[in-house]
């Protein structure tokens, strides 16, 4: 393993203040050296709840935490606001996009995945995906406006449009998303409107393989599929999407094609690496995979410039059990926790073991009391494995940032069944 | 006075889903009457606190409740969500934006105001004003984003530029804003930056008229402008904008113009009638104030149309004290009690005397411990009207909504001086 020794005062960059590049900055907390974290929000997303925006149960602010005040007591760290346009290994500075560039002596990558459509771009229109704030408020538009447009609508086929929400994709987010509208539809919205029922909407969850949570063990995705029964949601699996346009989409199960219509198409399918990896593979030669995410050597760094890690969901670390860590939270911070250490060892001139991942397994929720946990060494659902969900969330959160208020408001919700963030904002400022 | 007894059944709607169409649908609840409710957005606002979430302290859904659950138990009232855009008031009906027409028995007109320029349209891109949620969220992005854009300035002129705040009109909304970004700048930001000290901001308060809060007693002006200066707001009172734009703000005092480069300019200096009124004086021939606002009767209907009722903010009623009413919730929910009340009293064929405003006073908030308060009875200020402002606030919205969360929110603001919801979001979702 190629590693160097690091000045005193050496310059970290650390692009993107996500789980992987703030742990990595608060890892490097009261060293000599000079870290500068950038991204271009100004603010942390906690990503789990983030479906929770988008069906109204939380607001923005609820999951996200100000970059500065996380980082405030880091003497020894500036944050800026910017997106790095490129990278320049060689001078090993970046370049931001008000063209100033940025030297560094170490530089951590850290910027995440997006969704993707896997080559039909044009279908993001009509199926947004779920990957930030912005997103959350574009879903949560739709589907609050979709029952609104219900009670205009007196044509009662029109109305079923309305009333018919496809979730495409059956992983984690997919679930969250399935089981979310339909306690919106059975138990926000009760008592609500006066020319429909809105127990009548139809919530279709969409998934290519033959089960949903597919790296799940099979007893949970039963589990899983079953809570979403009763909750009403209708399941496709061995579904492909084959077309979205403005109010239809056509899915393919065999060699029947089917076509659903429905205003409201949620894209929960698939993520790709943000458009930095490109940009790294073009000036190292690094390679990716076929989601576009780094390749990365058994420290995190990349070949040939021990001095650029790549972690968290960009990065693709499969020297543990042959194939690639999964895309969460945990490996970001075990990760970026990695990373800090080796780094204050290479200002001893020392080095570290490969990084090895510690799995504590992982937990999807289906809707109020009801979840599935897989901890490897038991499997749990329904009740116990939401209120561990629950628990371990806002244990998480307080842990963080203090956010008790969540904790009052999960309480309130699941006493009243509120939905008390699902006010309709959208574009429409101007014409008061 | 011209009244006509109402058959049961008979069609209420209301325009508006503030304090005015809100009371007056809660006021007819339980009555034979079939009632409609339409608005635009599909939830209430309380307007009193939208400062608050313009400088970070709240996020929008705790200042707004959905239309459709404070409604849910109000059996006779449909909402819709539609904006209108015509009135025939001899076919006694409304047409809405898709084209439909509503008709109705009583029509009762509550769509408020929004902020207004004088002539000075153009000044809107360069100084925004605070009528709306997406306003708000337009002032927070710029507030927050100009202490980034300093932290990347090298250059101190050009920085000042950035750490330059603007408000323009000295009401109660200019003091508000003024002090909260003052505050802002002294504690939430402390130690949040490594290029200046968030202290050194500059904060300018505006006013037109010799002293801030002008409607308010003298005494009260004088603590409030005290208050502000111990905050670091420096106030210019008799002191007119002549021109904004991107950058500058021309300020006229006497014979001396002055130019101040700013990047972020509020404005909080006037208001007009919804567009709505316009429509209505060319259908009924009403007179409008220069405002723009409906000049109503003694009963709050218009001049020869007595099943028309004007409301809340959007009306003048000028019956008593020969002044019109001020633009707060106190008068919008008193005028629609009174106009349920009246409605209910025509389904039996009876009257009521003309309507009569109780005012028990009037509040402002500078910042935290800071307020001043005209109980007419007694004048305070500082921390006691401060604890009596956050009191009813408070009171009132766990009446209206049980939002306890906002208790609980403001409980750890005060002691962290915290600003969680200081997320900048802007339109750059695309560009991840």
């Amino acid at each position: 393993m190629n590693y160097n020794t690091l000045k005193k005062e050496a310059k970290v960059v650390i692009v993107g203040g996500g789980f992987g590049g703030l742990y990595t900055a608060k890892g490097l907390k009261n060293s000599p050296l000079q870290v500068t974290l950038i991204d271009k929000r100004n603010f942390n997303l906690f990503q789990p709840l983030l479906y929770q925006v988008a069906t109204g149960s939380l607001s923005p602010a609820d999951i996200t935490s100000p970059l500065r005040s996380i980082l405030c007591q880091n003497k020894n760290t500036q944050v800026l606001l910017n997106a790095v346009i490129d990278i320049k290994p060689n001078d090993k500075q970046i370049i931001v996009d008000n063209h100033q560039s940025i030297p560094y002596d170490v530089l951590i990558l850290a910027t995440g995945v997006t969704h993707h459509y896997f080559g039909n771009d044009q279908w993001e229109t009509f199926a947004p995906g779920l990957s930030n704030i912005e997103d959350a408020l574009e879903i949560r538009n739709r589907v609050f406006m979709a029952f609104e447009a219900a009670e205009k609508e007196n044509n009662p086929i029109k109305r079923q449009a309305w009333l018919t929400f496809v979730i495409v994709g059956g992983g984690p987010t997919g679930v969250e998303l399935a089981g979310a509208i339909a306690e919106i539809a059975n138990n926000s919205m009760k008592g609500n409107f006066r020319n429909f029922d809105p127990k009548d909407a139809k919530i279709l969850l969409i998934e290519g393989l033959e089960r949903v949570l597919p790296p799940y063990p099979i007893e949970l995705s039963s589990k899983a599929e079953q809570e979403l029964c009763n909750l009403g949601v209708t399941i496709h699996t061995k579904s492909i999407v084959t077309n979205i346009s403005e109010d239809t989409i056509v899915v393919r199960k065999g060699e029947k094609h089917e076509q659903i219509t429905s205003h409201t198409i949620l894209w929960a399918a698939g993520v790709k690496a943000s458009s930095i990896s490109k940009i790294l593979a073009e000036r190292t030669g690094v390679s990716l995979d076929r989601a576009g995410r780094v390749i990365v050597e058994p420290d995190l760094s990349i070949t040939n410039f021990p001095d650029i890690f790549v972690i968290g969901d960009l990065s693709n670390f499969s020297h543990q059990d042959n194939k690639a860590l999964p895309g969460v939270a945990p490996v970001a911070i075990q990760q970026a926790k990695y990373v800090a250490k080796l780094i204050r060892k290479r200002l001893k001139g020392e080095s570290l073991p490969s990084f090895i991942y510690k799995d504590y397994g992982s937990m999807a929720i289906i809707g109020q009391n009801k979840a599935v946990a897989d901890f490897k060494f038991i499997k749990l659902s329904g009740f116990l494995a939401w209120f561990i969900w629950i628990s371990a969330h806002i244990y998480y959160l307080i842990e963080f940032d203090n956010k008790l208020v969540v904790l009052v408001q999960w309480i309130w919700n699941y006493f009243t069944q509120g939905r008390g963030a699902r006010l309709i904002t959208e574009n429409n400022k101007k014409d008061k």
